[in-house]
């Protein structure tokens, strides 16, 4: 960004539910996006839920002369879905993955599969200066009225705005895009944005195109499930662009736009979200501007405490957890026990004396062992559970001290 | 750092070897190390092992009224086992977790458990400038000659190093200290040191006083497995103080010293390794020096080169045995069908005529769901295994086409 102060950003955000054998219509859609992509010339694209490689390799091929860079961020089983392309050079990037993210026996809701992640890019424009968008998805809520994944969802947010408040000084412009799966008002939104100062371009635009209120998921797309969005008849926003400047920037958000359910000229939608759209402005400063916080501090203790009360009930519902699994591990070491007592006494001669009730336990030890694996593997994984809250809980109280105690 | 251009940093190191129930003299020997440290009135402690939060309960109420600021950091099953003690405010921390830490069916190394990390915090010294010390551990060696967790170790500093170059602008001087498994010419070190520009205490170190060649793992250290260290009869340095200046400061090494095999006027060490002590001296300079590698660019090429083919021997490893838990599997799912299919065959009257051969299968189905589940786990374990090793390639990749076509 050095020669020209100015300079005009255009980003597109797109969480693409592009599963391989479970999205509809993926491979037309993947095509879609790719068409558009080139047509449009954006200079950053970041992707979402891009989990087949050969999806991204496609896109690859498609838009490698108008992004001539790329990168395809792996992790999980599955892998992280989340890719970018660029005009500008990416000179390096980092994938932070939460240590948190659901739980691996509840197959139907899939998130610990995917090894759910932030990643980071550095890109150079022009002379020196360099942008750093960050793009990410966080754990999906099910069920938003009894949201058992609301902990690990807030120890998601508080680990990525730490993140970010610790890498964004490596860039004049930090940018973040991607799908938070939480409404604009939910606390894990608001801790994020108070405790990082990123800016929501939504609320911040000079022109909005697109769907009422900025919503992302909406009832007219045809891809969405409607029971899901009943509550909401104009949909919900959990898709976002959100910008700060650091050093001698200023950033404005001149533009935010949306799809509105069907792809530009199309009869499908590009993906179940719309994808968002924004037009930064981008201005070099005489001088370096102090950091500073959007939120005021009073309010942002209170964001702070919300989240913290949170945290505290899902550790709570998280030892409750730990501790009916090791209950039933030592239970299932207690009933192989007896049996190996039972089968060494009959092995000793004891069994004539009969010293044990006669008990059936044929089979029994393989279901015993197979109980034993399956408890101490569960105890295993709340423990780390609770460790990891516990850590959030504690970084919380800490920020909290700091926060009161700062003039 | 405000006001006075100069400050001393006295700061100490160790591995403290204090695993519940395995380690010996523990409690004895975390006693001692809480008694020296708030004898020395160090400014910074860095400490790893420290497995059980009680022993770090028992070191913050001993040390609480010289180092008032403490902090834990918990992960994976056991712990990161890493605590900091400091005298000056922890503003903040971050935990970064490798993506790759040795295999869970590994038991007896149990480096996957551990949960192995980076902690990161940032402390305030005076006015406004700010340190930010790390402190971590990485995948032990087992077998130099036949080291199988290399490639884990090198996608360990990579990451790392990564996380050092992202994270560093937040401070004016980054600390590194821990136990590194890495012998200084490794190529995990040089890539560390070449790509984050970090120099090593030992090396630039005006004075120094304690082991030979600074080792911190020796023979003559009564808890030392003697076996590991034949061919070392002086030992081996594998934990490290490294630092460097960001913005306008510049630091200098004034002092190193390690422990020399037992503790200052006991009878015992403080642990199996040595402790390291640095004293730095940090100026702050009339203006701000530039990012700079210590290492020459070609150097750092060959260095990048070099640790990418041992991620790629790794690489082809994991597919190797991703491909054999694969194959595993689908064999033992092929024998569940077939006794499926004969199960079926008996009960809708087919068995009379015999169309399967008389094989007993009995008991056989548990076992082959027990050989499928395993084989699955393996599978998915290996798939993550393979997409992390495949990610550090790509972004090593990245780093060497950065570096080459950098003027």
């Amino acid at each position: 960004m050095e020669g020209d102060p100015n300079l005009q950003l255009r980003i597109f955000d797109l969480n693409c539910w592009a599963i391989r054998y479970l999205s509809k219509r993926r491979q037309e859609r993947v095509g879609l996006i790719g068409d558009m992509l080139r047509r449009e010339g954006f200079d950053l694209v970041l992707l979402q839920e891009v989990w087949s490689e050969q999806d991204y390799s496609d896109l690859k091929a498609k838009l490698g002369s108008c992004y001539p860079f790329s990168h395809y961020f792996r992790s999980g089983v599955i892998g992280s879905g989340l890719c970018v392309f660029s005009r500008f050079p990416i000179l390096d990037t980092l994938l932070y993955q939460y240590s948190l993210n659901g739980y691996p026996y509840m197959l139907q809701h899939g998130d610990w599969f995917c090894g759910k992640s932030v990643g980071l890019g550095r890109c150079q424009h022009g002379g020196h200066g360099c942008f750093a968008p960050r793009f990410l998805q966080l754990h999906a809520e099910y069920c938003r009225e009894k949201d058992a994944y609301l902990p690990h969802r807030l120890v998601q947010a508080w680990e990525l705005a730490q993140f970010i408040r610790h890498t964004s000084k490596a860039a004049d412009v930090v940018l973040l895009g991607g799908d938070l799966n939480m409404h604009p008002e939910d606390v894990g939104i608001r801790l994020l944005r108070g405790w990082t100062g990123l800016r929501d371009a939504f609320a911040e635009a000079s022109r909005f195109e697109g769907c009422e209120n900025g919503c992302t998921l909406i009832p007219r797309n045809c891809f969405t499930l409607k029971t899901e969005l009943l509550p909401f008849p104009l949909g919900i926003r959990i898709d976002y662009i959100l910008y700060k400047a650091i050093s001698s920037f200023t950033v404005r958000c001149e533009e935010l736009k949306t799809t509105t359910g069907t792809a530009p000229g199309m009869d499908i939608p590009f993906s179940d979200h719309e994808a968002v759209m924004a037009t930064l402005h981008i201005q070099r400063q005489g001088r370096a501007a102090g950091a500073t916080l959007s939120t005021p501090e009073p309010m942002l203790v209170d964001i702070v405490t919300e989240a913290r009360t949170e945290v505290g009930v899902g550790l709570r519902a998280a030892q409750r957890q730990r501790y009916s699994a090791g209950r039933m591990a030592v239970l299932a070491l207690l009933l192989l026990l007896v049996q190996a007592t039972a089968a060494l006494g009959a092995l000793t001669g004891l069994a004539a004396e009969q010293p044990f009730p006669k008990l059936s336990f044929s089979g029994a030890p393989r279901e015993a062992i197979g109980v034993l694996l399956l408890a101490t593997g569960l105890h295993l994984f709340h423990t780390m559970e609770v460790k990891m809250l516990q850590g959030t809980e504690e970084q919380m109280r800490m920020a909290l001290r700091v926060l009161q105690e700062s003039p």
